[in-house]
């Protein structure tokens, strides 16, 4: 596991190796940052969606994706970050955020096996709409064959988490500012059938709860 | 401006120069993450916080944080996504995400300007908390002495924007399956103040907005 990713200045205690943590965040989280490197040692960062498997990390496009033919066979760093609360000290300089991000680095490798692209595309359906793998088109041949399916392992990983109320200087607890925590929570709202949906098709259970 | 970031494949139409549009995503967004390339070409993904000023964007830190320093000097790409709804398309194939993501790729310049400086964190407290600068115990010399920020200009930037209903084939619209949006917000809570706040310091009235 990587020990240097984590010691990021002033908060180095914030870092967890923990793996049971790191997947933790990566399931909880709807997309990543897939980071990569193009020529001239220019970082590209791109949003996407993922999925993970046991110690597996997946990744899709389509096999004319600019980003993923970068991508593949090359070094990535994968990142996903849950935003918790702000986080408001009385100083401006103590005020901080409390989120959970987990960091994988690692070279992303093609699947080529038919049954763990298969695996990995119904988690990545999963992963962002449990319930759907089971109520959805699955893919033809021909669309399986325009979709690059890769696996970065997660082996080299590391989480940081801030949680808990602001930590104020001693000083600064006789101020009169206000100090304690803004929660931030992503909710799914209701359900917009397409405009050309059929009327008899009635919302699913999963998209309900 | 460049060109080739957003040819990223099937939807190269998604892609957008607009520098409004740009700023809009970057304003809108509470966190980015930063991504730059240590030694070996390995690229390094980062949450972070941020803000913009007309054409350019700040990040900041501590004089220490190790990531901070990679980034001084050497080229950078920051990201800023809003996910919007989970698209539900009949296929597996066609199901996506709608969002809105910025792309700033530049190198970071550190702020030596004490004016820029202040402008740049009071930008950053104003972006997380607006209202909050006013109402803060604001930075010392000591704390400034210890604090980076570096200025990445907005001129080699892109936006990626997918929104409206799923695109199914043709030949799914006879499907029964449920096609359509499942939208995503994130809402502020209720304010927690912070255990040890006195009892006569009442909730700001920009956290109750």
């Amino acid at each position: 596991m990587s020990s240097d990713l984590i010691k990021l200045g002033r908060h180095a205690e914030r870092g967890s190796y923990d793996f049971e943590t790191v997947a933790a965040i990566l399931d909880e989280a709807l997309i990543c940052h897939v980071g990569f490197t193009i020529s001239d040692g220019q970082p590209v960062v791109l949003p996407t969606i993922h999925a993970r498997i046991d110690r597996a990390l997946y990744l899709h496009g389509s096999v004319l994706a600019q980003w993923l033919k970068n991508a593949r066979g090359s070094k990535l760093c994968v990142t996903a970050t849950l935003v918790d609360d702000i986080v408001l000290a009385r100083s401006a300089f103590n005020s901080s955020m409390n989120y959970r991000s987990a960091v994988v680095m690692g070279v992303a490798e093609v699947v080529e096996s038919e049954e763990e692209r298969n695996a990995a595309l119904e988690a990545i359906v999963e992963h962002v709409c449990p319930g759907r793998w089971a109520d959805v088109r699955l893919p033809t041949d021909g669309e399986l064959r325009t979709t690059l399916v890769v696996r970065v392992p997660i082996e080299q990983a590391s989480a940081k988490i801030r949680s808990g109320p602001p930590s104020d200087f001693e000083g600064d607890l006789a101020t009169d500012f206000w100090a304690g925590l803004l929660p931030l929570r992503t909710i799914r709202g209701e359900p917009i059938p397409h405009p050309d949906l059929r009327a008899d098709i009635p919302v699913p259970g999963y998209l309900r709860s």
